[in-house]
């Protein structure tokens, strides 16, 4: 079913073998206008990518190489899907010399004062997040198409912001009533051994975390109060839901029900990979699993004046790697969409 | 194990082969004052219980009879665990001859009129309501043990009144800005055929439900605002995640985060079956599945005064059968925790 | 990303919203060459495909027709995905006036004699079924290509057959010392209601099922029996895992580890959707979820001439829908390997 | 409902954090004639347990000690939950000190030799391995109650045992072709954090491991070729299935089937443990989930003389924790059953 274009754009992927590592080759392997031309990790250096993720040996893809033996100039984008905190040293090694999509944290926050109150340190490459675009696509396309880094969003944030960040330009919600409750898969905690994510630890059990401080509030905090243009402090309540992938935003808010709905179909209006659904119908996290869509939906409740808006995404598709392609094509000058066509798994 | 008591009070359970009344033969076969002397179902009437759950075969239970061949003379209690609606016309034909506990929604409602409300029909047995008595056992000790109809409360309603009946007594929080947030295993849905609940629908996934009017949104009113001796009207979203048993309940509420504590602290510090957490400690739904307990946790928010209130229970025990038991064991004048010492399943 | 090509063939779906309608909906609405031109079912009629799965509300698909109002020779080729017996009647109603890939079991059987063995009654199209082509791909291309019925195989039958129809063309295999022992997901049971397959049924435990007949054995025997040239029956054993997608067959067998493995890697070597790993190397399901994949793995065990065969693929997709797209390629004289680049959705 | 006996003996657990020592404090937490006065574990010492397991918190449990103030002689019984080699240097420093019942594998193998073959170094206390008697009850009870050193089976060989011991003892099935194909639930895999066992990297799939070696064969060689007075070699495959409890095996024998499952009938007739269902009654592993029993189910294959028994265990409770509180139930001269009427949990 691929068609060879003419050429394609030499993309590297630096820390392949985690999930959003590996969403990045599902997406980019079928890619009409990229090529994985570099795959780099220093733990699994030298191997094939087949010996970790068998799931791909049949795709030809290039062996695993060091850091070391990178060369950013062959490859006009490299996607870094580092741990937070090994991203910005790696970035700032790289970024003059290719464009970077990075799906860390590292890059996120416009404010390194912010940065250190939220992640406990002193960022290490404080140049450069002048420079870095905050990736979520709809909101920041022109700066994106511009940028040379850009920095993808948190998976949690970017379900809370679809639905919320509309409202709040249009001031139709009250911006001091906003709750957020979440609900989100396991893989948004990566491919590390921990004891609490084990299956045995997950499966038929939910539980909140980081209920008083989750890092993701400085995002909502940062792009909340850009479009408020004042001060916005959410209430946010991430849980874990025993399922790989997607998250579920239930997001309470005070206005009324017709003009939210109004003001998100509007917005979304033209975008192609957001949905608002009719007034009242509500979606689930499977209806966009494995595709790079956002689906909202916004009912009222019987208490007047009381909404709630239901945002949906898939956190390694839409939530991290999806939107990781999105903006390298605007980086790269392609079509937005192009690659992304990815349908949702059912069931 | 089990210490044969002199006398066993002979028990039937109605409609014995749903999740419910699995649950309630798993609880009462190892019950030390309790016998099974009836097992009663049409739909199964002539078969051996084994026959439609393989996992009780070594059980010495009886064979399941219909409801033409049952006496309820012959037992000094009898569960009912039918499905709504069905359930008022066998509790009618019974009640005076036996004493009752329902696990439907039948006789929670005080109201005829909410009943018809909410239900959307009208209440086949209406003067027994006036004589039902709610049965969260923790809120109406001596009611209960003096009834010969309890009705047992809502899953759902069960796991958010926890958390917020005391702090309503208690006037701790603000009527008008309740939020609950519930997530909810599939095995409250109960075991018919349903397209929506198979495993192909469910696994891999979560979504909202019923988010504009929920029937459990009754019991809360009710017993909300009998506690408040004001009208109460919470703001309530269920969500179906991917689990066979639990609840977590998310509430959100306006207050002081220690004074919120120490109130339920106090209030539940002689409960065995409920536990509070330390202050910022948060339970999830695995550390009470199979157990027939509650735990609650309190955190504060970082906006000052709000408040989030998380409450656990297994939808199955706590939450109906094991309730269940708790409410017969009072009415039968036994220790109150006879037969309820189960311990979670972990993992 | 669609690349439009200057004509699309266009095809019906008849039975479009269980589980394989859905798969091939997925596959088809990002099909190069083909385009869905009707969805048909009668039960849904009038209705949007979107009310019925809304995770599809974004494509722009057909309305569904009842099968009254549908033209089969406005269509170059006719997907059948209704249960068995159904589907006979449907497809010897439009057989001579487009194409048909079938996915039931009713045209798998080349005996009628067979067919009323197996299925328990008169087969109501047996003139047909002697026109009827076996659908596994690789091992009828050529009829394939040149018929205007194919049936699909069953998603076991393929998954063992993907396994030993080399070894037993290639007699490297004592044939009456044949073992399969099948793991598959639900989604094979298909999206109609039934207690059995409900989550709270299925999660948490494994079962076998069918244990000593299962209606895949009649193709087991019919191809094995082709290939040897001389009657083979395979002692056979499903199991049902919780899981909703992927079968694992561990196939044991009598022969010499190495010779089974070059028989097999020498068979598969052009083949595009058929990988067969490195000798000792194990397949997992996960590794061809979501695509049109097969794996397979050959192992010696410690008791000399005793080999396990591994094998695995989605049911949904290599196991139905996406190999009557392969089919359906062929038929319409297409690339083989049109529309079905999907990779496997990790994790 | 726990009957308070005039004394309870003192019981400590060694290694109580991992899913055997969870299972071993959720048995003897009831148990009506043992009393948990000592857990001990290094790494968590001065910790309270609820602090790891926070489901039990409610319980009046000791603090956990480390070893070094462990003294073994104020228990009348030592269990040891500890991993494979840690288990032998402890067991040798108690062992004539405390009564043992040890759940790792040091001690199930009566060879030295054999021991070295299968773990790949040498045993630290080889002298202690003859004197340990291997835990599998049913088999071994009188040398069980005079033994001071008993070591639980491995959940898998267990499993395996029941379904094969009563038939090679009888010799009606043919000792050279036996295959024994294992689905098992991840907590046997342990509550260590391994990338392998995430919930990521285990839900919606299953795959064969250690298809060509795996050291419960040690354990059915030894067992079988007792059983049979000379050497028997089962051809083994174990499968790791997405559940977290619950090991199935599908055993391939030839014989008659009626005469096996007279035989298996027979002999378990008097066994409270383990019921024998009907001739083509097939067990799930669901039905046997959180209780210490054993289902087994006999069926004849469609080839003569062909026949599968499927045999079905919690491993966590049957398979290591049941069985071991089992033994010591007959080492402190209790009733077998003590304190193991624990049913299973549905759903």
């Amino acid at each position: 079913m691929q068609v060879q274009p003419v050429t394609r754009h030499k993309v590297a992927i630096v820390g392949a073998s985690g999930y959003t590592g590996v969403e990045l080759v599902r997406i980019l392997a079928n890619h009409p206008y990229m090529k994985i031309a570099s795959l780099v990790g220093d733990s699994s250096a030298g191997q094939q990518y087949a010996a970790i993720h068998p799931a791909f040996q049949f795709l030809d893809l290039p062996q695993i190489s060091s850091f070391g033996d990178f060369d950013p100039e062959a490859h006009e984008l490299t996607f870094c899907a580092l741990p937070h905190g090994a991203s910005q040293r790696i970035v700032s090694a790289i970024a003059n010399r290719t464009r970077v999509v990075d799906l860390s944290a590292d890059f996120r926050l416009r404010s390194v004062e912010q940065y250190e109150i939220w992640y406990g340190r002193k960022h290490q490459a404080a140049e450069l997040q002048a420079k870095a675009c905050y990736g979520l696509t709809e909101f920041y396309r022109t700066e994106i198409a511009g940028s040379r880094l850009v920095a993808c969003t948190g998976c949690n944030s970017a379900t809370g912001l679809y639905a919320l960040l509309p409202l709040v330009q249009a001031r139709v919600i009250k911006l001091d009533r906003i709750t957020i409750d979440l609900k989100t898969g396991v893989s948004g905690a990566g491919r590390s051994a921990r004891v609490a994510m084990l299956h045995a630890e997950i499966s038929e059990g939910c539980r909140p975390y980081s209920v008083s401080r989750h890092r993701h509030l400085a995002e909502f905090d940062q792009e909340l109060s850009i479009a408020a243009d004042e001060p916005v402090r959410v209430v946010f309540t991430p849980h874990l839901v025993p399922q790989n992938r997607g998250i579920l935003a239930t997001v309470y808010v005070i206005g009324d029900a017709s003009q939210i709905h109004r003001t998100l179909a509007r917005r979304y209006a033209d975008e192609r990979f957001v949905s608002v659904l009719p007034l009242g119908d509500i979606p689930g996290t499977r209806d966009v699993r494995g595709s790079n869509r956002v689906h909202l939906g916004v009912a009222a409740d019987r208490n007047p004046g009381v909404v709630k808006v239901f945002s949906v995404l898939d956190n390694l598709t839409k939530g991290s790697s999806g939107q990781a392609v999105q903006n390298a094509n605007l980086m790269l000058g392609l079509d937005e969409d192009a690659g992304l066509g990815m349908l949702p798994l059912l069931p």
